[in-house]
C-alpha cells in the first residue's frame, strides 16, 4: 500500500472528505473558520446532547464505515428523537490512532450523507486529530423545540401507560450473532434472520416519525443502555413506580427464536444496550391520540406496562412480570460504564 | 487503597461531581435528562465549537486535575473570544480508562467551577464513559453573537495590519520546561519565570476582555496550533498575503531569555501550538479605535505585521523577516496531527 492511499493533513481530510456533508449550511463556512454559526428558529430552543463512541465498545473497528458513521450519528439523534426534536446541525470530532486509508474515509462520509440526509440534518463543524487508543467519533446535535417544550423523562405521572416503539432486544441478538454467528444455527435462525438481527445492531433508526405522537406523552426518553435500566431512570426521575410485562415486550421473530432456544436470551430483551427505541409514557385520556398518531406516522407502538404511584421508598421502581405471571428477576440491569 | 476511594457508578459521578456545575441553568435540568434545552437569546447566533483533548496528547496524566479540567474548556473557550462571541454554556464528554479516584474528580470538578465561573458558562449536559486509550475530555461550546455577525477567518483586506494579544511562545517554553525542567538553567531563567512559563501550559486564558475591541477587526482567529500555521489560514481563506516581522513578536521575559540563549527556541514562538492568544486583522482606518478598546479591556495587543494583496498564486501566503532584516525560514510550520 503507498503513503498516497492514506489521507494527508488534517487540511486535506476535512476539505476533500468532511465539506462536502456542510453543503448547503450557510453558518457551517463550508468548514473553513474555527467555530460555526447556529441560527436557531425564532421562539425555539435548542436541544443538545453528545454521545461519544468508540471501536470496541460501542461499534467493531472492522465494521463497514459506512455502518460506523451511521451508528455515530443515529445514536445521538436517537435521543433527539425521544424529546420530540426536529434534527438540524451536528458536531463531529474524529480522533484516528493513525491516518485513515481514502477509501476508508471515502465510505465513511459516505455513510454519513446517507445518515444526515435521513435525518434532515447538516455537518456543522467539528475537529480531527490522531492520539492513541481506539479510533472515537463525538457526535454533538442539535435539535429543535418550541421554547420550553422539550419533552422530559422525570414527567411521568400515576395512571400513564408505557408505550415502546419497534422491537426489543434486536440489536443485542445482532451483536451477539456479529460476536458468534454460529449461535444462528442455535437458535434456528434463518440467514435472512441473521443478517436482519445484525442490521438492528449495526444501523439504528432513530424514531423520528413518533414526533407527533410524543405530543400526547407525559414523558419520554430513548431505551440505548437496557430496558430496565432506562425504564428505571425514568420512574426514579418521575418518583413514580413502573410495571412491566415480559408477555407484553416487542419482539422481532429472529428474537422470539433465540429466546424459545435460550431463555437466558431474555436478558438481552430486557437488560441489553443499543435498543435506540422511544419509551413513553402516556395518560390514559390520551391514549387513543397517540396510537392513533404513532400509527399515521408508520411507527410500530407496543403498551408494555404501566406506571403507578411509588410506594417502595428507596426500593427498586420497576417490577416486571415473567412469562409465568410471577414475578421476574435479572441480574443485569442494563449497561453501565463504571 | 479501598474500592470506595473510586467514583461508583455513572450517575454518582454525575449526580455527586458534576450536576452543581449546571446549577442555575433551566434547560440542563440538573443533568437528569438525555439532552439539554439550550435557549438562545433572540436575534442571536449559536456560536459551537468542539475540541478534545487527551491525555498525553494536550495535558500530561499527572498534571493537576484541576489545570487539565481549566485547559479543556479554556482552549474551547479561546475559539468563542476570537469570534467575539459571549460564552454561555458547554456540553462534556468525559472518556476514562478507569474509574477515577474520588478525590481527582472533586479536584477536577472545582477547576471547571473556577473556569466556567471565570469565562461565565454552565455545564448543561455530557456524556461518561470507560473505554481503553487515554482520559479524553470532549468539550462542546456554545456561545452567542448578533445573528449573522460572527467574526470570520476569512475576511481580512489588504492594507490591514496583524495585531496578536499577549505574548507568543509562552506555553511552548512552559512545556518544554514541564518536559525538561533543567532547561531552566540552560536559558538562566529564574524559579519564579520558570514557574511562570509552566503556569502559562497548564492555564491559558482565553481573551474574553477583547470582544468590543474586536469590533474593529475584520478577521480574527485564536492562534492554537502555531503563529505561522494559523496565521497562514488566515490569509489563505481570506486570499491575501500576510507579512510577519520577529522583531516585533511579543515575548514574555522567559521566552526572551530562551531565545537569546537557544536561538533555535524561536520555533516555540513561531510555530508551536499552545499560544491561545488571539490574531486580529485590523483595517488601517480602524487601528486606532482597536487599540483603544484594548487596552481599555485590559488586553495587551501587538502589532506584528500587515496584509497584502496575494501575488504569489499557490505558494506561500506568509513572509516572516528575521531579527537580521532577510527573509526567515522555519521548517516547522505548526502543529499538524496527521
Amino acid at each position: 500500500m503507498t503513503h498516497d492511499s492514506h489521507v494527508q493533513g488534517e487540511e486535506s481530510l476535512i476539505q476533500e472528505f468532511l465539506a462536502p456533508l456542510a453543503a448547503g449550511y450557510q453558518g457551517a463556512f463550508g468548514l473553513t473558520d474555527d467555530c460555526a454559526a447556529y441560527s436557531p428558529t425564532p421562539g425555539h430552543d435548542v436541544v443538545v446532547k453528545t454521545d461519544p463512541v468508540a471501536a470496541g465498545v460501542h461499534f467493531f473497528a472492522d465494521d463497514a464505515p459506512e455502518d460506523i458513521a451511521w451508528k455515530a450519528l443515529a445514536v445521538n439523534v436517537s435521543d433527539l428523537a425521544a424529546k420530540a426534536a426536529v434534527p438540524r446541525a451536528y458536531l463531529m470530532a474524529l480522533s484516528f490512532p493513525e491516518a485513515p486509508p481514502r477509501d476508508w474515509m471515502r465510505a465513511f462520509a459516505a455513510g454519513l450523507q446517507a445518515a444526515q440526509s435521513k435525518f434532515g440534518m447538516h455537518l456543522i463543524g467539528g475537529d480531527t486529530d490522531r492520539r492513541p487508543g481506539p479510533l472515537t467519533i463525538s457526535m454533538t446535535v442539535f435539535g429543535e423545540v418550541p421554547a420550553g417544550r422539550m419533552l422530559r423523562r422525570g414527567t411521568a405521572q400515576p395512571g400513564d401507560q408505557i408505550y415502546v416503539t419497534g422491537t426489543l432486544g434486536s440489536a443485542a441478538i445482532g451483536l451477539a450473532l456479529r460476536r458468534r454467528p454460529d449461535m444462528a444455527r442455535d437458535w434456528k435462525l434463518s440467514p435472512g434472520e441473521a443478517a436482519a438481527a445484525v442490521q438492528r445492531y449495526l444501523r439504528p433508526e432513530p424514531r423520528l416519525a413518533l414526533r407527533t405522537a410524543l405530543g400526547h406523552a407525559s414523558a419520554a426518553m430513548d431505551v440505548s443502555d437496557g430496558l430496565l435500566k432506562d425504564l428505571g431512570r425514568m420512574a426514579k426521575a418521575s418518583s413514580v413506580a413502573a410495571k412491566l410485562s415480559m408477555a407484553m415486550l416487542p419482539l422481532d421473530s429472529f428474537t422470539r427464536k433465540a429466546v424459545n432456544a435460550d431463555p437466558g436470551q431474555w436478558s438481552a430483551v430486557v437488560a441489553a444496550g443499543d435498543d435506540y427505541e422511544v419509551l413513553a409514557s402516556v395518560p390514559q385520556s390520551r391514549v387513543r391520540d397517540f396510537v392513533a398518531a404513532a400509527q399515521a406516522s408508520g411507527t410500530a407502538v407496543s403498551r408494555i406496562g404501566s406506571i403507578g404511584a411509588n410506594t417502595s421508598g428507596a426500593g427498586s421502581s420497576v417490577e416486571i412480570t415473567g412469562l409465568d405471571g410471577k414475578p421476574a428477576a435479572f441480574d443485569r440491569t442494563g449497561w453501565d460504564h463504571f
